[in-house]
């Protein structure tokens, strides 16, 4: 029922489009990722008609091809083997075997499936949402209504730029050897099992990817000027939280060198180390058979500030205001292509702002506020104001956290729930850590963070509940029904102070 | 910091009570559980005196001791024995070793550790929320005033009946033999593998400790007059749903006899079958080594209708208002005690009203809409309405559902995030099923239902937005901030749809 293609192998431009009508369109989105294809449906949807060009035979962008499942995928693994490792030889679980863990076997997992969600992808944009593309063929923009591809030159009212970002890539020497990888060329490159790694930057993917890398029995450091999770990347990170996870690396055999920075990649043909100088001052080589760049990401504008003469900030991000218009008329820029965050819900949003925008509404999309997460062996989510934060806003501040302050981990397997469950009864101080900040005088929750297996999709209604309501209280929180045992037990530990006219802490 | 103790060590009553005022309590809780303790702890923070009584030496009742952490426990097993059998031999999965799948062990293991939660429990009644209770001791109703323990007279202005349920045991032939557990009896008494089980009754307990007996190698049957999922005790459940999580069981080697009704336990010394009489009428002995009962619950009210005559149905559950009071005045009923849903939630939040009533506040608890779940080898949750029923309401429906109808799932490894992502690029028709229905009028969520794992903690908030919100369009969805992937896909799915006006199935 849905075609299916292998990426290498299509050749030529996949034309979708309805050649019966010679119109102009209403917006042509270059680049058909999370923005531009959310976009393009949006404006379909809203009765306009869109043109979505994408350079690769698929849309959907890098997360289905390289990014975000790739990610999720690892990250599961890394979940896996973890327990594999952990529970080695106990119940079920048989000594556990470290000639099968094999980064090589899970991207080639990936690269054998990834194609079937293309296929979705392309499929569900046609068939579902009848959106007109142009795919495997790069754009040319010619001016600000103008875009050739595969030859052909097609006129819009508007443009939304939607290219994305890449990897920054550090000059450094031998930063050019086989060996050095990205989120992207190891998806694409990878063709041995790396033994021991060294990840250059303590950006989200260092610790994604860092964590499954030692899970899948790689040895790796992290080389990372600010500590893990204190970027200011990564706004709102409460301080128990960044310290949970990071011991919890650092327990799995994890090498994190904070306040280091990389001088040189080592290696004749290939990688054989990284030079770096350490907080102390202090040089030293690090063998390793593979290098991973988390130093993060930069928009792909260059075209664009080239063509159209867009402005684009210090780090190359196009310049939008809160409607997703850039610097030139009828031109908008959405996804990566702005700028931090680059997070998938901001990406679809914009391109969703600016196709309204584009059909007659005055919309605006404010992203300074959102849910966050990242992946170590455990789901970390958050949203709202760290502990810290709370108590510099909030005259009086009550905190509700699991385990609580001052008791041992090791004497309470909480929190748990499904997908802690088998360490809550082995290693009761491997479930995790959670915490839920509230604003004592008016009762309502500030900030809620949680680390363990469950709470991520939660988190996405939590965020609409604190940030796009009049707030919630602990109150409400108490009155919910909660679905016992639940992985963010903030409900029923809610409940257990509710009652009382002057809130503490629990 | 806790103090540890062994439950079977523990001889004569545990007090923790100010034995230096002799007071009239507020309230007396014959019950510890989870709705005596949530009471206790309302009625403590509003300011009044309580004092918990229970025949066991912790509070927290059944839960941590027998029922939904075992079940938690076993459930998270499960699902981890299913993807080390349906991944044998492939990636870092070894060949899977039939011979360390085990029920023993794992209820051993429970056993080992439920006591550090008993002893949180205890302790964080007495430090955190400043409760008194005697613990290890049976509560005698006096009067409606009145109760002795431990050769002791206490009196209240209330009492708070709350010592729940226990499972309906049938008049079968042969049912006292050695080899027929439930869900407390086995945690209590296994002594032995099993490795071919006859479950009566098709509850959620039968679903649930069937799917973790077939996943531990124990040869499962399931003996259910009425369609698994379809009893009257499972509202909402969307047919869709059901199917796949019936299929899902068969598939995983279940067998399920639907229309079926045992006649007798066989066996002399121990259980050795079951005779049942199947839908078609004819009569067949079923070999097995052990027979588990997922009947259901019934009350554990026969005391309180001696001493005090309460009121009860005609299945023993005491009769309350949505006060929670009893017929007789200064007595409430709350949890498993006054019937379905016989869920945590209800429980908890029964105490807490019943504490809210008696501190002189006016309220009511309206229980007729929760969200549920259950667990197969997947967390299967939901609330709101099922397609049918939203479709017998409103004149015009729309479902957004992965994967869409007519997609075959082989061909699309949807829905997934975590939890599934090893199935997608294996197996993709495992990955789960989800299902979001919206009345097309007012644009509102009316029904929502998700098959796979992490979904769980988030329609604990669904169910707030939607019964305790003016509702929640497909236009608030679409305007979330996703945290992608996420489990449940509805945020971004919907936002596909909300941009058209005449609102479409996707």
């Amino acid at each position: 029922m849905i075609d299916r293609f292998e990426v290498g192998d299509l050749q030529g431009p996949i034309f979708n489009i309805d050649e019966d009508t010679d119109v102009e369109y209403d917006a042509i989105f270059i680049g058909g990722g999370a923005g531009g294809r959310f976009g393009s449906a949006y404006l379909k949807a809203r009765g306009g008609r869109q043109l979505t060009i994408d350079r690769w035979p698929f849309l959907g962008g890098s997360c289905p091809h390289q990014a975000c499942v790739p990610h999720h995928l690892f990250s599961e693994a890394a979940r896996e083997l973890d327990l594999a490792r952990t529970l080695s030889g106990q119940l079920f679980y048989p000594e556990f075997d470290e000639s099968r863990a094999s980064i090589l076997d899970l991207v080639n997992l990936f690269k054998s499936g990834r194609n079937s969600a293309h296929a979705f992808m392309n499929w569900q944009s046609k068939e579902q949402l009848g959106m007109e593309y142009i795919l495997n063929a790069s754009a040319t923009v010619i001016d600000s209504h103008t875009v050739e591809v595969a030859g052909r030159r097609f006129t819009a009212k508007n443009l939304v730029l939607a290219t994305g970002s890449s990897t920054v890539l550090l000059d450094l020497p031998g930063i050019d050897l086989p060996g050095v990888f990205d989120y992207a060329t190891i998806i694409e490159d990878l063709d041995y099992d790396p033994k021991s790694c060294v990840i250059i930057g303590g950006s989200k993917v260092a610790i994604e990817y860092g964590s499954f890398f030692q899970a899948a029995g790689c040895q790796t450091t992290i080389l990372t000027r600010s500590p893990l999770m204190a970027t200011k990347s990564l706004h709102h990170v409460d301080e128990d939280v960044r310290q949970y996870v990071v011991k919890g690396m650092r327990d799995r055999g994890m090498s994190i060198l904070e306040g280091a920075q990389p001088i040189a990649v080592i290696g004749t043909d290939r990688v054989t180390g990284v030079t770096a100088r350490l907080a102390d001052g202090s040089t030293v080589d690090i063998p390793c058979d593979m290098v991973f760049m988390g130093t993060g990401e930069r928009a792909n504008s260059s075209h664009f500030v080239e063509v159209l003469g867009v402005e684009v900030d210090d780090r190359g991000s196009v310049i939008v205001d809160d409607h997703m218009r850039t610097s030139v008329p009828n031109v908008y820029a959405v996804g990566d292509l702005i700028g931090a965050p680059m997070e998938m819900f901001k990406a679809r949003k914009c391109g969703v702002t600016a196709a309204r925008n584009i059909m007659g509404e005055d919309h605006s999309f404010d992203f300074t506020e959102y849910p966050d997460f990242l992946h170590s062996t455990y789901e970390v989510t958050w949203v709202g104001l760290s502990e810290v934060e709370a108590r510099a806003k909030f005259d009086e501040v009550i905190v509700i956290q699991m385990p609580p302050p001052g008791v041992p981990h090791g004497d309470i397997p909480l929190p748990c729930a499904e997908g802690t469950m088998m360490l809550a009864f082995t290693y009761p101080e491997k479930t995790g850590f959670q915490k839920a900040i509230f604003d004592a005088k008016s009762r309502k929750l500030v900030g809620i963070h949680h680390v363990g297996f469950g709470a991520k999709d939660s988190f996405q209604y939590l965020d609409y509940l604190i940030h796009r309501t009049e707030g919630l209280s602990i109150d409400q929180l108490a009155e919910m029904n909660e679905l016992f045992l639940n992985s963010g037990h903030f409900i029923q530990l809610s409940r257990l102070r509710a009652g009382a006219m002057e809130l503490s802490s629990l």
